[in-house]
């Protein structure tokens, strides 16, 4: 009995597939390798229990063939999917990129699910669905729910549709909000683009937007950790849960501060104007984790503590950490 | 400067083309006429400030074409996208349907607006984005949105891509979740069945579960009537409004009495069992227009006597008004 990730090459499915297969699962991983990238599975590639196959999931006859070869294998049990485009502003400028890549891996997951009897699915949503609320804390039954980008309406989308055929098919889904996420491998985000920046010019940072906007940030471990969590405990058939670090987050300034203090200590920081980084992104947001704590489930580390684990870690990927530290 | 409604030749769009031309609008319609119909619009086909060219939306190519010819005649400055699949139970079968006709016409009417510089959109939605919340007042903010029925689904899908879209390109968005609308031209729903069935056997009338089903029901005049208000008065980017009866509805049993008085008063009825007529059918909720009231409107209809008008309006339409009557 398998589990099959979709996505499993980025940041997060690679991650997850790592945490399911130590814990004894069969683990099986689909991606197109469009933005995720096999050199992120080196640490499971030649486990006996994990399968990985390349394919475009929008594709439906290639990817039903593959689950079909798969599903030779093992059975496959329970779908975990991941697979989303993770490039934002990329959707803003062009409406088909998260049509397709967010939601027609989705609705294609579900018809193939439907057709192969799979009946659980776990679905990396996102905080984006819930559009600006300014100030208002936000908790799962907030309404209404209006994305401001491509990325936040397509993962809106998929929420409704998992829903619509768990209703008439499946036995259980789970659909997790997805704070931001840091640590590695690291394929986007402010962090990675902070450290860039510096091994390119280390005598200067140029933040865009004034460094005023803030965020909570999770780590990916504790992510990982808490939807995990939530696959065993949760008892709705449609689980919805906020995940994130439950505190009120740090802004840019603290994590363009403590990227230099890092990387490169001597460099001079300088900001841009305006809180909103780029069309498309909520400026700030008060994300409340009530529902899961009460599941039992709480972070280990703050927005903060979190922040300086991501940073270290990427700036090793990046081979960016200052030399004297 | 001319207003286009997609699904023109539907229950609502013919309706709300009647009333937009009335109050002296040039109004451009399209439908592809799949389960639209010319004969909807033989009260406004000869007026001059109407047109209607078929099309089927989701082929762009096409879909663009039609609207630069409409442009040509008058630039359209508004969108009522009102096109969808009206057929729930299909959609549940086949959740391709939904993608298409409720979601993809969608997609594209923004795409193309982007294109042809329209920056108003007024979108017919649904309480079916709302699902089950059981017996939950439902407010416009109320959450989380489960659809049951991929309609459902397709239209929060809807909602969600308007929301985005406009935050990067258009000046205002209306979206109405409408309840249950009931009048002529009837195409589909309970009052219809009953008349056809009780044409077809004069002597009973067989109802599908067991008649408790309660719904709140608004006649199709106050709908237009609603829209065209809240159109003309909500102030935010994007205003999103339950349109209804305010009231708690009444049950299938009352539906099929009032039917029966006016149809074939002789007819026998029988019940069936459970009160779920169909997968994806919301067995009942209560639905807020406090919103709604409070932008000054309200129906002038309760929801008992907007069925009693429309069972005599659908009665005539089908010639099946009791002769003795």
């Amino acid at each position: 009995m398998a589990i099959l990730i979709t996505g499993v090459a980025g940041f997060i499915g690679s991650n997850l597939a790592e945490t399911l297969l130590s814990r004894g699962q069969i683990v099986f991983g689909v991606d197109n390798l469009c933005r995720g990238n096999v050199s992120n599975l080196s640490s499971i590639i030649d486990n006996e229990d994990f399968s990985f196959c390349e394919v475009e999931m929008t594709k439906v006859a290639d990817y039903r063939k593959v689950l079909s070869a798969l599903y030779r294998k093992d059975p496959i049990t329970e779908v975990w999917h991941m697979a989303a485009n993770s490039d934002i502003p990329s959707g803003v400028i062009d409406a088909k990129v998260d049509l397709r890549d967010t939601f027609f891996t989705t609705f294609y997951t579900l018809e193939l699910m439907k057709e192969f009897n799979v009946n659980v699915i776990a679905f990396a949503s996102s905080s984006a669905v819930y559009g600006d609320h300014g100030d208002d804390s936000l908790v799962e039954k907030s309404g209404p729910l209006l994305p401001i980008s491509n990325y936040g309406a397509m993962k809106l989308a998929s929420e409704a549709t998992i829903s619509a055929a768990t209703e008439s098919h499946f036995r259980q889904a789970f659909i997790f909000r997805f704070p931001n996420v840091i640590g590695v491998p690291a394929t986007h985000g402010v962090i990675l683009d902070f450290v860039r920046k510096l091994k390119a010019t280390p005598d200067q940072l140029i933040v865009l937007g004034d460094g005023s906007q803030q965020k909570a940030y999770l780590h990916i471990d504790e992510l990982i950790d808490a939807m995990i969590h939530i696959r065993n405990c949760a008892q709705e058939k449609v689980s919805v849960f906020n995940i994130g670090a439950g505190d009120d987050g740090v802004n840019v300034q603290f994590i363009a501060e403590e990227t230099v203090k890092l990387v490169s200590p001597s460099a001079r920081i300088s900001y841009g104007e305006g809180n909103r980084g780029w069309v498309g992104d909520v400026p700030r947001f008060r994300y409340s984790i009530d529902k899961l704590r009460q599941l039992g489930w709480r972070p280990t580390l703050s927005s903060a503590e979190a922040i300086r684990k991501a940073i270290r870690e990427i700036a090793t990927q990046e081979h960016a950490v200052d030399i004297f530290q």
